[in-house]
């Protein structure tokens, strides 16, 4: 049996905002950077440990993976980045606020972007800045790869890529790895490991800064999985997450 | 011509306590910290950047580059941390106090251990819970490298077979790398670039979190080096470090 870990980065000052965020290099809040070293904390006292750790090209993961880490005095593991486990791309949703948005396009259609599996937020165009070609980090990804704008079913295809190239090899070969990453590239990779329907996975919601422990079988099938943390603490995490002003980031 | 930076990191709690660390996983002190954010700034003032960086399994390394590279938005950048960049080891003076060793050993001796080239401090025994065998971070490493004490010859080697094995063949490849190491694994490859002499090169002080640039040509030989920093600022750190009771660290 094998243990996987994955963490969603703790509050950014969009979410503190209420704003699209994507691929947008945003910071952790304070309240974020808390949660962090929070659930650092949690895993020590759960005695979890680390061979490996994985996490995207975004800050508010990078940095909320290095708190936790360094609470578990783990600092010296190794840590890969990949564009790959990015949050979804929100196209030129990116930055707006999402009450100005509910009110331009209506409820209904932000409704939309938020509820369907394969609808497309409106795109960017590639002289835009917040177009990821346009951005250093990402000069060595291939242009079928860079998004303009990105539905969740797209968001599966390059998480379900880098978990079955990167992360599964390394678990089979007995490595203990923790994954901290977004709302969306986790519940990808949920989607994925727990072939969770298309509809259905939009009413998974994952709480910020909260270790979520899955137990997996030989072939990487979860057998259990439990949030780290107060059940209550938890579960009042969840319901602010599935609020609909909160929902996208 | 390359450009390539080395970091020393920030003062750390036992370099505030006078203490011999070598190994040890002591934390940056809140001025090394400070430190750290402070060579980030001059780097991103001088308009360095990088792809790459190197560190070692100590805390007080690997953080010192995390808050630079934050302080330039590069924290997405791969960052490979290994053994053989660690601090020179000191055998069983690590943790003691540098007066009270003095006193022990008497100074001759202190500056024998100081100011020699291959003269080993007293060994660990395997049994130390500071001999690295027991400290689960250096599983992988093979038993013949494990060091029980250390002289900086032997630092020279290690330091010297990373570099040639997994730093140069990247800067040759045309990537900008930073290296964030120790006082005496900087000292070693220092040595070793500059083709400096044994005794000369404990003459060489390098001070704490103050960005070293080297310009290199096609074969990697320095052709010119300067610290970042207002020169009066470096030198006044330099001579810090050169204390007799500061030195090894």
């Amino acid at each position: 049996m094998y243990t996987l870990v994955l963490l969603r980065h703790g509050e950014s000052v969009y979410n503190q905002g209420n704003l699209f965020t994507g691929w947008t290099d945003v910071d952790l809040s304070e309240k974020g950077i808390h949660e962090a070293h929070e659930a650092g904390k949690l895993m020590q006292r759960e005695g979890l440990t680390f061979d490996v750790a994985y996490t995207s090209y975004l800050k508010r993961a990078i940095k909320t993976l290095f708190f936790a880490l360094e609470e578990m005095d783990l600092l010296w593991i190794p840590v890969y980045k990949t564009w790959q486990l990015n949050e979804r791309h929100y196209g030129a949703l990116q930055g707006l606020s999402k009450l100005d948005t509910a009110k331009k396009y209506g409820d209904e259609q932000v409704m939309l972007w938020r509820r369907s599996y394969d609808v497309l937020p409106p795109s960017l165009t590639k002289d835009d800045e917040r177009y990821p070609r346009n951005d250093i980090r990402y000069k060595d990804v291939e242009d079928k790869y860079i998004p303009l704008t990105e539905s969740l079913k797209e968001t599966v295809v390059r998480v379900e890529d880098y978990w079955n190239r990167e992360i599964a090899p390394q678990i089979k070969d007995g490595k203990k790895v923790i994954i901290a990453a977004h709302g969306n590239s986790l519940r990808a990779l949920i989607k994925y490991l727990e072939n969770i329907g298309n509809q259905e996975i939009l009413d998974l919601n994952i709480p910020t800064g909260t270790p979520l422990v899955y137990k997996l079988d030989d072939d990487l099938k979860p057998i259990d999985k439990y949030y780290l943390g107060s059940e209550e603490r938890t579960e009042q995490k969840i319901e602010k997450v599935a609020d609909p002003g909160k929902i996208m980031e």
